[in-house]
């Protein structure tokens, strides 16, 4: 039997569930978690927002552990080994998309828990294909959050081939954000962080931005206009998006990774003007995964992480609703990681 | 004296009108005009829809004539030469994007008509850098809306690095259009044209389509998800832009050349969900000019033209505002190729 919390209805408290995961699958790995970072899609599946949820629903995406068992098929993988689990479970491998090394676009990719059960647990399962091994200089007790928030902000550089010296801008300095402000410093950008957060705007700097500037001041975004070579957008609140277009150099791009509900209202005119784009993109390959965790190790990358133990799940989990976590929350099994208050 | 047609305020009928271009400057070609496009553009600028007429106004950026004069830095054209002009007279070739051969997108490029004196006239002047030799294979007559309407839909195939064996769709099939659907069926492209017109869904085929689909159909729209690597929009009406958004597949791009004046009111889901971009862009830079002029050579790629005397200018700008062109009209000096009524 696995143990985990569940919600049982959408926007539930999560109590204690137990289920029999079965016989090990043949390509599945069966992972021992030690630490699972809370990531905002797990409030949204929890609430249904997106309507795919299935209850009883066991959130957890951003997960570190110990390989506990391997199918007979697995490959690459030993017991024993630590390795991380992110928002994909499984894959088809056989689409275009797969064939390309696109895996987080296949059509069919599996989410670690959407019809499926994830890491808010003691242990998780998932084809072993999308778990990836835990390089020696990536901390295991803050690196869950690499495995979503890390990597959805880290594939857009190996997507559009960004350069050292590239002009890189940041909307939204939380979870996403901190971490793309030292993806970004370590690839050789000028990094700017757009917050409407004046604590956050030090905190920026601290993080790698070179510049800060307030998202919400309109005069400021103005005054940038024609700056950068692409605008990462990790928020879910509609803000003036022309004005950030027109802040992009010719060629650039306005690149969502956070995704707010309310449409883009972009004029065709900001982007005719000078070829700029406006695109989004969802976490990243298990390949894209990889390249990601040693250039972590490289540059001393991590995520600033808040720990919870796993009984006070649902006290971390409203910290996260609050948002009060700076930047990030992660249950552990691990006592000793927990501030005694 | 240059002999040319004038809009003297906004809106109004082109009369007769004759102006002094001065002394030749050193980097600048006279052409002797043959024949001239009418643009929509040429319309917007007339009516000032932009902002940015200045009156009298000599509309007329599709130029197709011979090298009249030369000033005494020129190279590489000669008197008596064939040669074209479109939308751009000069470039300041000292930005970023002329450094890197971009010239179409020079903040300080000059329009043919924006503030000097374009193509319906007997002669036109326009640095040298701007102007491109016609090669053999081009026929003169048909070739001027090649420099603005060909070039505008040929750049994006250059700029994206479309590759034979692409899906590639076509929205509007007028003077932008059918010029597209030639370019991608002789790059190799899979070819769907999507057009609200009947009668062009037939002459579509004709013009390289392989499919068609009425673009008002909402619900063939929704079909056709998942289909294109890129969708090439040339109408300036809106339409429903998150079916078209969803029609593409993973990665693929909706490439606006006709801008809408209302916003576009796009989801940010549908460009996270599948990495998708929008994206537009103005012409090509002299570069791609050349290039699209021997692709077009070699493939027998030609406006379909209705021609017009010079003399009747004011009835061929109203056929063009009526939408009746099929595709694109000329105003020429050549009566031979006037057809007698």
């Amino acid at each position: 039997m696995i143990k985990a919390y569940a919600a049982f209805e959408a926007g539930g408290e999560l109590r204690a569930y137990e289920y029999d995961p079965g016989v090990l699958a043949s390509h599945d790995v069966e992972i021992s978690v030690e630490h699972c970072g809370i990531c905002h899609s797990d409030l949204s599946m929890i609430n249904n927002e997106w309507g795919l949820s299935e209850y009883p629903l066991v959130p957890g995406h951003e997960v570190v552990g110990t390989v506990n068992a391997i199918g007979g098929d697995v490959r690459g993988l030993a017991v024993g080994q630590r390795v991380g689990l992110g928002w994909h479970s499984d894959y088809c491998f056989s689409c275009s998309s797969c064939h390309e090394e696109d895996h987080n676009l296949c059509g069919s990719a599996q989410g670690t828990i959407v019809g499926r059960h994830g890491g808010f647990a003691d242990k998780v399962r998932a084809d072993y294909r999308s778990v990836v091994a835990l390089p020696e200089g990536v901390e295991p007790a803050s690196a869950g959050p690499l495995f979503c928030g890390g990597i959805t902000v880290f594939n857009p550089l190996v997507q559009y081939d960004i350069q050292a010296g590239a002009k890189v801008a940041v909307i939204g300095i939380g979870g996403l954000g901190h971490l793309a402000l030292q993806f970004l410093r370590a690839w050789g950008c000028e990094v700017t962080a757009f917050t409407s957060s004046e604590s956050k705007q030090i905190e920026a700097l601290a993080l790698g931005a070179h510049h800060t500037v307030n998202s919400t001041d309109k005069q400021a975004v103005k005054q940038a206009a024609g700056s950068f070579d692409l605008i990462l957008s990790t928020v879910n609140v509609p803000l003036s998006w022309n004005n950030y277009v027109e802040a992009l150099k010719p060629k650039g791009r306005l690149h969502f990774v956070g995704a707010t509900l309310e449409p883009l209202n972009i004029s065709a005119f900001g982007l005719i003007s000078a070829q700029r784009s406006i695109s989004g993109s969802p976490v990243g390959s298990p390949a894209t995964i990889k390249q990601m965790l040693t250039f972590a190790a490289k540059h001393d990358i991590s995520p600033r992480t808040e720990y919870f133990s796993f009984v006070d799940i649902n006290k971390a989990i409203q910290h996260v609703a609050e948002g009060k976590a700076r930047y990030r929350v992660v249950l552990t099994h691990d006592q000793s990681l927990l501030i005694q208050v």
